[in-house]
């Protein structure tokens, strides 16, 4: 580490992506904790649960079946929080500013097994899970009235997850939501300015530093941001700068598929629990512009701090300020690569 | 409720404050709950607890010893994230970006009483606390190294408060966090073109509409805003545009007590339990700069949704998309208002 000033002394980094800071207290790792507890269900699940309605043959709560899956199964969600056919309207009544959202929101198991995360399933499987990812990006992506497509997981009660199911969701809209807008504006003034992709050069200098990166294969880097916010946060990014999930060879799926299996593995035993996280995928928008300067990248947040029942809490400051961190990113890269 | 649209369809609002937006889905607010749930303490404190590190005449962790306060009590945080006398350094190393941060932390108790809380509080005890919060904004703002002082309150477990003493915590540093920095440039720029105040306008606004409106006294008013993120969020905000919590009379601040007092009640008796929360003040930074396009206000961000177990996760979609909400601002004052 060249300057041990970030490893001991509170400062401010900055996240190119999105423009903004986050605070890092790296001399506060050390206070007591006295806080709430997350409760963890030591709870084994068996590979079938008649009373999940995401197994397979199992009736879901609005009366359709579930077919008898066997890798990936994808459904329109039940209760989407986006409607493909509402009407069009606006509101611009002085300071009361509304406009309509449509879109569609879609439910991807991973796996039929119930009892299993992506951290327990084969690279083959997880690279099923990625062709899923691919083809909903492409079809949805395709409809007229869809300019961005969301990917994500939340992972663990703690992360709001209501079916322990191992299960993804993928909401896609009719305009950008705030955090892709920022990386959106971001990347493209640097591509403009540079004519080359802001995550790359960001890649290059990390792989050259390499205190941040966790793993890496040919296409694939798994690092802790220099600006990350979540004790844990990681990042999965392609080294060659692609604009989606759909430039991917095959021999780079399997790749992208062996890095979350990686990534996954190292946080479950980190404490020894099956890890919750947010995770999500960044991608270029759907909306039929040339988006060179986007390069996709698939990012992890988990709260957990200390132990499978401490996590960091993003509260008053970090509501009303900045997000805030104490254990520095690379003190947590060091960590997690300790444990390949 | 003229655009009854807004209740029926998926929307976004538009966040005049910060320029962002937030997703509304009314229709989703039926959907059923099978994910985590919060415990509850109903464990009745104590009114002076011998192992609380906050009441009076207690030692703290680093050893010192409380004094035996009998009304607010303010000290500096003993695991503070900003340090006063740390070293000035900038990290400038191509895209990696950094600066150190100074400032000071604070935590300030709300009364002696260990059992009580903001809501159980008699409004001519709210309003020393206010007192104190405008004593703190002074002192460390006149400090030539501290530009912006973020006051603020998490309460309850759920909002990783780690001790259940009524208590909250300033954090004053040299540079503007996130948040503060985006208020900063939506009202600089309002103020410029029309010369009024940003949020000034919008009070106005509200009060004519009514339907957002849960209290008002001469002096202020109890909102949902029209862009509320979290289920309950309320907005406190002085009718006169004023900078900062200085400008106060004596009667405008027992005002601000009362308001304090009446959402934290209704807050309470919403889900018949005490109610977690972060609460902040935004104001005018202490840059010395002439900050007349700042009208201070206070924010809640209170978690529970549908219960006094069941919280809003703000999760996959929230941090990578942008913040959604099921129930409407205008359904939520309706509940509020209710209990008046
Ligand atoms: O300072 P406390 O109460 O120990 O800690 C709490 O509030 C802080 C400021 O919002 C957060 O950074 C912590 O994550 C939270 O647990
Ligand atoms: O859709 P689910 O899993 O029921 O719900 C979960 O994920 C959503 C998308 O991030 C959030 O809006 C919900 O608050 C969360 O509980």
């Amino acid at each position: 580490m060249e300057n041990t000033n970030l490893q001991d002394y509170s400062h401010k980094r900055f996240n190119i992506l999105t423009g903004e800071w986050v605070l890092v207290s790296p001399h506060r790792a050390k206070r007591p904790w006295q806080g709430q507890n997350e409760e963890i269900s030591a709870e084994k699940r068996p590979a079938y649960d008649e009373t999940c309605y995401l197994c397979a043959t199992n009736t879901r709560i609005n009366g359709e079946l579930n077919p008898d899956y066997k890798d990936v199964f994808v459904f329109t969600n039940d209760f989407a929080a986006l409607q493909k056919d509402s009407p069009s309207f606006s509101v611009n009544d002085g300071l009361f500013k509304a406009q309509s959202e449509t879109g569609i929101c879609k439910v991807i198991c991973f796996s039929p097994d119930h009892s299993k995360s992506l951290a327990q399933m084969e690279v083959e499987d997880i690279k099923k899970v990625v062709s899923a990812w691919q083809k909903e990006y492409r079809e949805l992506g395709a409809n007229e009235s869809i300019n961005y497509v969301q990917i994500f997981e939340n992972k663990g009660a703690a992360m709001g997850c209501s079916n322990p199911h191992p299960h993804g969701q993928i909401w896609s809209q009719s305009s950008m939501p705030n955090e892709v807008y920022k990386k959106e504006h971001q990347q493209k003034e640097y591509f403009a300015k540079n004519k080359s992709s802001l995550l790359g050069d960001y890649l290059q200098q990390e792989l050259a530093a390499k205190e941040r990166i966790i793993f890496q294969n040919d296409d694939f880097v798994v690092l802790i941001p220099f600006w990350a916010i979540w004790p844990f946060e990681a990042m999965i990014a392609p080294k060659k700068a692609q604009k989606s999930i759909l430039e991917l060879s095959d021999a780079e799926a399997k790749n992208y598929a062996e890095a979350i299996s990686v990534i996954t593995q190292l946080y479950d035993k980190l404490f020894n629990t099956s890890f919750p996280y947010s995770s999500g995928i960044h991608q270029a928008p759907t909306n039929g512009e040339e988006n060179d300067h986007w390069h996709w990248h698939m990012s992890f947040y988990p709260p957990l701090l200390r132990s499978a029942t401490v996590k960091k809490f993003m509260v008053g400051y970090e509501m009303f300020g900045s997000p805030q961190r104490d254990i520095t990113a690379e003190v947590a890269a060091n960590r997690l690569r300790e444990l390949l």
